[in-house]
Formats: structure tokens, C-alpha cells, sequence
């Protein structure tokens, strides 16, 4: 694949844009990253942040001038493209799918936010964040259920487990103690042993290629 | 495909159900349709139920026995299947595919769980309302300006309509006055002027089998 050009545009606390960025260093795939200050209004940003991310959201993947936007669905193009961390058969694309839609609406968006108004924010409206950390706990026990008895979602490693794991693997800015989710705890310590793994504070703060 | 044998469980006032159900019915394929009552607590529910819906969530597609989860997931795995309101080529999916996941990771939590507090929950803690409404009329606003001289979405009708409109189409629950987000009105009566077309009120309360 070394004809396709692929440039990631992020944010150092985006982990919607760490899952993407973690299947590329993963699979080894040749790219280069370039972070984004999310803490700048939107009408100051750079032109080139505003034409990427028209919506002022990240991730935005580049590949040969084409841009692909929505972490998860960038996800499935890549595993689809580089037959990395897919599925065997339909069904289990079925299944896999199904993952990235639950972490879209559930854990990407309860963890996500806990994450941010408990760790980021300095706090919020109280009734918001116990919304958020109720909803938060429900999806990690849920999580912590499928995980009994597995090493990944769907045995092997697939992007159902980077795309679920994105924020959470954030551990300079813990929003909980997820020790009281064993299952979830080990799965992610078995993330950070893969080969090529590199944490979201390492590897989403500087502007880098890496080939 | 009569040789499909197709079951949708859902729910009156799912409206993630509901897209699976719109699908179906605008397609013309025939299946059949069984509603649960989600105001029955857990541990109470019918064992068919606990059966299909392992995590208590709607809609499940048993499609020759096999269950299929997350309403999104089962749009695009009908899409491909039925080769009706998909793409026409890799690029398209794509496009599809990310507004799939702009709607589980926005309106379709935003909006839903507005709708939610506000017309059925009788009110919610006021800062959590006051969330839900900020976060879905910046949702509603994305959505108008990319419906601005647009029929759908897409050009020509595709799951990702379906999908972003299942729970605006519910007018015996507004949340909202729609005719702030102009095109999105429009946008709205168009859907419910294809050929097939039946309101959620209708669509979903009663168990009923459509050939």
C-alpha cells in the first residue's frame, strides 16, 4: 500500500481520533499525523483546519485527497481496504459493525463526556455529570460482561476493540477507577502489550510521519 | 427474497426501531413486526424478549434466525442485501456509512433523549434538559445546512436519511417546533410522502405481519 498517501488530522485529546490512529501505528500502515487545538474558537482556527473539518470535528482522514470523516466509519474503510483487523465472514462484519454503532451512541458518548466534564472541565452541572457517569457505568458493565471469558470482542483483535477502547485507554486523565471492571482493565492491559502500541498522550500530541 | 424469513421486535416510541421498520415497509419486503413494552422493568419482561434482546435494546432483526442488533448496523446490512436505499459505489458507502455514525453518536442520542425527558418523562433534571437541548439544536442546525438545496441527503434516497429522520418523524411527540430547521421540514414531509410511507403512531404499536 505504499502508493496510498494518508495524512490523519486529530486533537490531543480526541479519542475518536486516537482509535484512528492507533489501527495505523497497529497495522504499520505509513502516515502522518498532524494535531489540532480544539480549545481555539472555531472562527480562529487555521484555514487548513477549516477546510478539513467543516464541522469543526476530528478525526478527518486524508487518503489521496479524499476525505473520509467519522472515527468509526474510517475504522471499518481501513479494516475493509488493508484486511487488518476485520472480520472472516459477513456475519462477523455483522457483528463487528454492530460494536462500532453500540460505541458511536453508548461508550464514545457516556465515557466521553464523564471524561471530559469530570477530568477536563473542572467539573459541570452536577445533575449532567451523574447523567453521564450513570450511563458511563452502565456501558462499562455491559463491557466488562462480554469481556468475561475472552481475550478480544470477537476472539481475535478487531476494530470493535480499538473503536471501544479509544477513551479509555486515556490514562493521564482517568475519569474513573476502572479496576471495579476487571474484565475491561485486563482487556485494555492487553491492548497496551500489542506490538507497535503507542499510548494516546505519546502518540497524539505532536505533529509527526511515521513510515 | 421470499425465502427471507424476517422478525422485527421493536418498540411504540423506538425510534431506532422504527428506521429498521421504515426500511422494510418502503422496500416492500415482507416480515413481520412484534412490540415490546419497554416500561415493563427488566427481571419482568417475557422470556422471548430476555431471548432477542439480551441487553434490554431495540430493535432486534431475527432474519432467519439469526439476531442482528443496532439499528444502524441493521440498515446498512439490509442496504447491501436488498440493494435498496444504498450506494452506488465504495466512495458513497463511505458517506453513508459516516452519517450512520454522525446520527449514533449525535441526533440520534441528542434528540432522542430530548424527546425523551421532555414530552414523555414529564421534565428531567433541568440541566440535563437544558444539554439534550443545546447539543440537539446544533444537531438539528448541521442537518438543516447540509439539507440546504439538497432532496435527501445523498441526492436520492438512502439508509442514511432513514436513519437520521427516525426520530424527528414521531409529530405525537414533538420535542420541538420543527420549522425553525427549514429544510429539515421539508426534508421530513418528503419522507412521509414516499410511496409505503406510515407514521410511527401507526407503524409501530401493534404486532402485525406486511407481505
Amino acid at each position: 500500500m505504499a502508493e496510498t498517501s494518508l495524512l490523519l488530522y486529530g486533537a490531543r485529546n480526541s479519542g475518536h481520533a486516537y482509535k484512528v490512529r492507533l489501527f495505523l501505528l497497529l497495522a504499520g500502515i505509513p502516515h502522518s499525523y498532524r494535531p489540532f487545538d480544539l480549545s481555539v474558537p472555531r472562527d480562529r482556527r487555521p484555514a487548513e483546519f477549516r477546510g478539513a473539518a467543516k464541522f469543526g470535528e476530528v478525526p478527518v482522514l486524508i487518503e489521496n485527497g479524499r476525505a473520509l470523516v467519522q472515527s468509526n466509519a474510517i475504522l471499518l474503510h481501513l479494516a475493509r481496504k488493508h484486511r487488518r483487523f476485520g472480520a472472516k465472514d459477513e456475519s462477523g462484519w455483522d457483528e463487528i459493525t454492530a460494536w462500532l454503532f453500540w460505541e458511536a451512541n453508548r461508550i464514545g458518548r457516556s465515557y466521553a463526556n464523564l471524561r471530559y466534564h469530570r477530568a477536563m472541565n473542572g467539573g459541570g452541572a452536577p445533575d449532567l455529570v451523574a447523567w453521564f457517569e450513570a450511563t458511563a457505568y452502565d456501558d462499562l458493565s455491559r463491557l466488562d460482561a462480554e469481556l468475561a471469558g475472552k481475550t478480544f470482542l470477537l476472539g481475535e483483535l478487531t476494530v470493535a476493540d480499538l473503536s471501544c477502547a479509544g477513551y479509555l485507554l486515556y490514562a493521564d486523565y482517568p475519569a474513573i477507577g476502572i479496576e471495579r471492571w476487571p474484565h475491561v482493565a485486563a482487556w485494555l492491559d492487553r491492548i497496551r502489550a500489542l506490538p507497535r502500541y503507542r499510548p494516546p498522550q505519546d502518540a497524539m500530541a505532536r505533529e509527526t510521519a511515521d513510515v
